[in-house]
């Protein structure tokens, strides 16, 4: 089961982010907030009664491959994969030119938030063709971009990202899969991993964008171009022909996600995979970095989606089980009023209603970079970027601890697979990892947005922090100065050792905690501050949960700031004096 | 691959507990450091070469049940298992009347966490006879003595609890299995769930402990006897009869420890299955809690196995890994060199080292308490008693956090089970959850430990710490007293609202945490301080490896202390003001 959040959207949109603000920000048609409510309706309908009944389902059955490479997603996905097209949901963010519907990020974060929560698996596939039409809008021919876009935006087509190779992961200047000129196309060989959706049977043609290296490039990441290699190779007409030099030669068995399959793909075993270059040889890293602002936000929004089933699936457990009677209850009172089941539940209620502004948060700065007046673009486009590591570090760790939460609120039936819980827990582990791990985005947060401007990006998101906390409630406003005067210590302290690197990467991930413990409470206040203003038009139940949320977040969450501050601000990290060798165990 | 701790393990049983400590309170034969020494190397030499070979492939392959109810385990479980008996394992802590060791739970404990380490679904078994054992030395009749423990003893046969019911998980008052008189015996029906080695093919008999309610008993946990109900009848001269009614029905799908088979078991679908009372009845719940430390004490050591073995993992991938060039490195160095990578094995390899010396501590304390003049067992009991929440829940929580962090270290390759790091994560996710979740451990901690005897003996236990950590280097003392000093003042606001239940459930696991890290720090400083003192005979980058821990510890870890004393000690609890009902989602 399934419950879309719409009444917290809504909240969030109306309210912190403003409906004629969003429209301020349009170049298209005007959207009212008629229009927005019932595309979030909608499309919750369509979440909680087409894809979360297939969640646990495709679990269970996982993707399969067949002895010649065609790879079978779960019972159901094609149908549903069908369904979602028909009803035009892949279209919601492209633009008009393409067939889209050009909504604003922060409404299609809205939308994206129940695909993921419903079933994760099944809204990977169009993640990544949503990456890839954002790649193939900027950088693309004006040719490819007839060819492609008007299939891959109704979703006829998917598609696929590929990095990975065995030995390139994080690193990719290591890629050696070969591009090799052959006339106008290319021939590409190589191997790679880790392609989601790399192949399936949900749609008649599967675009893959492939970083592969030329002849004579460069070494290094300098010397990758970025290639589109179709499945199904497209004739003129636009029709299919044939398919092309690549095959699926295995699906990883993973922790989770089961139902997605995770392919190895093989290019080249014959006259070479023919692939079109995208924009021009050895720019393919700068086109894929154009991109991964838009990928690393998608990641950070399926941790606040999976955090929410899985606080969802407990609040249900908890709702129905009897063990033991609670303190002052009566016997058989079910076990949400046994006080620490509330904790957990109210924590993570707490922690996730902050991650969901954060995310609408960022999503409407990402929309302001784009589409704001010019003179405040560079403003904007700063505050996104700021935004975007901490959304997809913090977020996704605490996705993790949730649904391990989810797990212990259930008890030994967390433990049991058909229970559910343990598959969120599965599911979540990926989030920290793709699309660049907690340490990657945690290193560009401390290099590339915390020192190289020396501090003054975070100084002005700390300015924002302080002036909006400064018109909340006593009670909250108390505890956030305080936490936000031991942000900025901890960021001079940083800025004071801008030419010892190893000491900042080392303190990397503890100061992207920091400041996502931060902006969470940020949002937790702002969120209280903006019910209590609107309470006249809000449920009372409404606004009260959103002011205790605050409570409870101030409480529970924010000390972590504290703790934070205490690891960072010392004249060294300990864990530098540690020689690598003695980590090893010895039997003598 | 495995690696037995053995230079840490002889360190904390000759430095923390030592050898004649340990030998004043044994009440048999002497016990040397050749003995000990010989003891864990052979122990270490089967865990690595025998047990820990079979883990992965094992969660792979899962036990499995047929159409008639048989379980197979393993391919390799049935002959370890053989193996571990012919070399006596099963033996060394039993008494030597049964035809035990009689060893001393601080070492039992170091042979324990190589078992659980090196396999944990394979251990489980032992583990649940060990407990068995415990029981029936305690409460049974020296007639069934005689009758069941030497072939337990020597493994031969294998133990198991049958507690839960559907109905009837951490409320055990709700149980509903009959046991109906039948002359000398009773006839025993009913469900019991999640049993662990329920039924395998490991042993040729399996001795089942059952809770079962008698016709007329009172209702509640008062009306609960336990009865001895072996799978196959035992005749007069000891030798095996026929099947009793009793068959396992079904064997659950589990997120993890999946070698080991969780049974459900069905008794007296015919006649009524045979079953021998234990003690007297309505007695069965006292005989249940008079073992009940020794199984939590056994689920921490778990933790600590569990996360230990993540770290090795973790260790070796880091050590071969090559993904970028990390800051102030050649190319082609290994992951281990990024920083936080650095980070993340450094702090788990400090928090594990604390864990482990809180383990043999506790291990210690429990053989003094029953072991040691009179006059200090009641400080030894109570100290004990203490310490056992403690190590139960903080260090199984932390082993789920550590497992994860396993995980990460391996960027994607975690994800996929190949790796192996997975499985730790899956597995370590049952040990917060069976043997009384966290919240139960913190709640037995809160009342029954800290209110009930006014804060004295944590206040003891507080004095030891202050006095220990007077004694160590500047640089470890003044965080230690800081953090005693919160500890302290958290535990004068608990018992100045002990009368306010509801606020002490709702900040127990809070409490308990708090403690743990408090607790994790003393462990921390004082191996420290150990190592420093006898570096003449220990090895150098031994020692410096326990002093760079300790400072790990108090940077990384410590500053949790405060952070839960800013969720405790405030005027209310927030998530009490939470309404259950506000939880639910609303599309509106």
């Amino acid at each position: 089961m399934y419950t879309p959040p719409l009444q917290d959207q809504k909240f969030i949109i109306e309210y912190l982010l403003g409906i004629d603000a969003i429209n301020a920000l349009q170049n298209t048609d005007n959207i009212d907030k008629e229009l927005i409510w019932s595309i979030l309706e909608e499309a919750g309908k369509f979440a909680s009664s087409v894809l979360a009944p297939l969640n646990h389902s495709a679990d269970k059955q996982s993707s399969s491959i067949s002895k010649d490479g065609l790879v079978t997603t779960p019972d159901g996905f094609k149908e549903a994969y069908k369904a979602m097209c028909d009803s035009g949901w892949t279209t919601l963010d492209a633009k008009t030119k393409w067939g889209g519907q050009q909504m604003p990020m922060s409404i299609s974060a809205a939308v994206s938030e129940m695909w993921h929560s419903a079933n994760m698996s099944f809204a990977l596939c169009h993640l990544l063709s949503q990456g890839q039409i954002y790649a193939l809008e900027k950088s693309a021919s004006e040719e490819q971009k007839r060819k492609y876009l008007p299939n891959l935006v109704s979703g006829k087509w998917t598609g696929t990202m590929n990095l990975t190779e065995p030995h390139a992961g994080t690193d990719l200047s290591k890629i050696r899969t070969k591009a090799v000129p052959d006339g106008d196309i290319y021939r590409i060989s190589g191997q790679k991993i880790y392609i989601t959706y790399g192949e399936h049977d949900m749609a008649e043609n599967i675009i893959h964008l492939v970083l592969a290296r030329t002849p004579d490039a460069p070494e290094g990441i300098k010397g990758i171009s970025l290639f589109i290699v179709p499945k199904i190779l497209i004739n003129a007409d636009g029709g299919l022909e044939k398919q092309n030099d690549v095959r699926c030669i295995s699906l990883e068995k993973k922790l989770g996600i089961k139902g997605s399959p995770t392919a190895v793909l093989q290019y080249g075993d014959n006259a070479g995979a023919i692939g079109y270059l995208v924009g021009e040889e050895n720019k393919g890293i700068e086109i894929m970095f154009g991109m991964m602002n838009h990928a690393r936000f998608s990641v950070g929004l399926q941790g606040l989606s999976i955090a929410e089933r899985a606080y969802q699936q407990a609040v249900n457990y908890s709702q129905t089980r009897v063990q033991g009677t609670p303190l002052a209850c009566e016997n058989g009172a079910t076990i949400n009023h046994h006080p620490d089941v509330l904790r957990l539940l109210s924590v993570m209620r707490a922690e996730i209603d902050a991650m969901r502004a954060l995310i609408f948060i960022g999503g409407d700065a990402m929309d302001r970079a784009e589409n704001a007046p010019s003179e405040k673009a560079n403003y904007n486009q700063n505050r996104a970027s700021l935004l975007i590591p901490i959304i997809k570090g913090w977020i996704t760790e605490l996705s993790v601890a949730h649904c391990s939460d989810g797990v212990q609120i259930h008890g030994g039936m967390g433990f049991i697979e058909e229970t559910g819980a343990a598959q969120y827990f599965r599911d979540s582990r990926i989030l920290p990892i793709y699309e660049g791990t907690t340490a990657i985005q945690a290193n560009d947060l401390m290099f590339r947005k915390t020192i190289r401007d020396e501090g003054s990006g975070i100084g002005a998101l700390l300015d924002e922090i302080e002036s909006e906390i400064s018109q909340v409630a006593d009670s909250h406003r108390t505890a956030m100065l305080q936490a936000a005067s031991d942000v900025r210590l901890t960021l001079e302290r940083l800025l004071s050792r801008a030419n010892e690197p190893r000491f900042l990467a080392s303190n990397a991930v503890s100061w992207l905690m920091q400041l996502g413990y931060l902006c969470g409470g940020w949002m937790a206040v702002k969120s209280a501050d903006k019910a209590t203003l609107n309470s006249a038009t809000l449920a009372q139940d409404f606004v009260k949960t959103k002011q205790i949320c605050a409570d409870i977040y101030l409480q529970h969450s924010l000390p972590q700031v504290a703790a934070y501050a205490a690891i960072i601000n010392n004249e060294e990290n300990a864990i530098l004096n540690m020689d690598v060798s003695w980590l090893n165990r010895q039997t003598a």
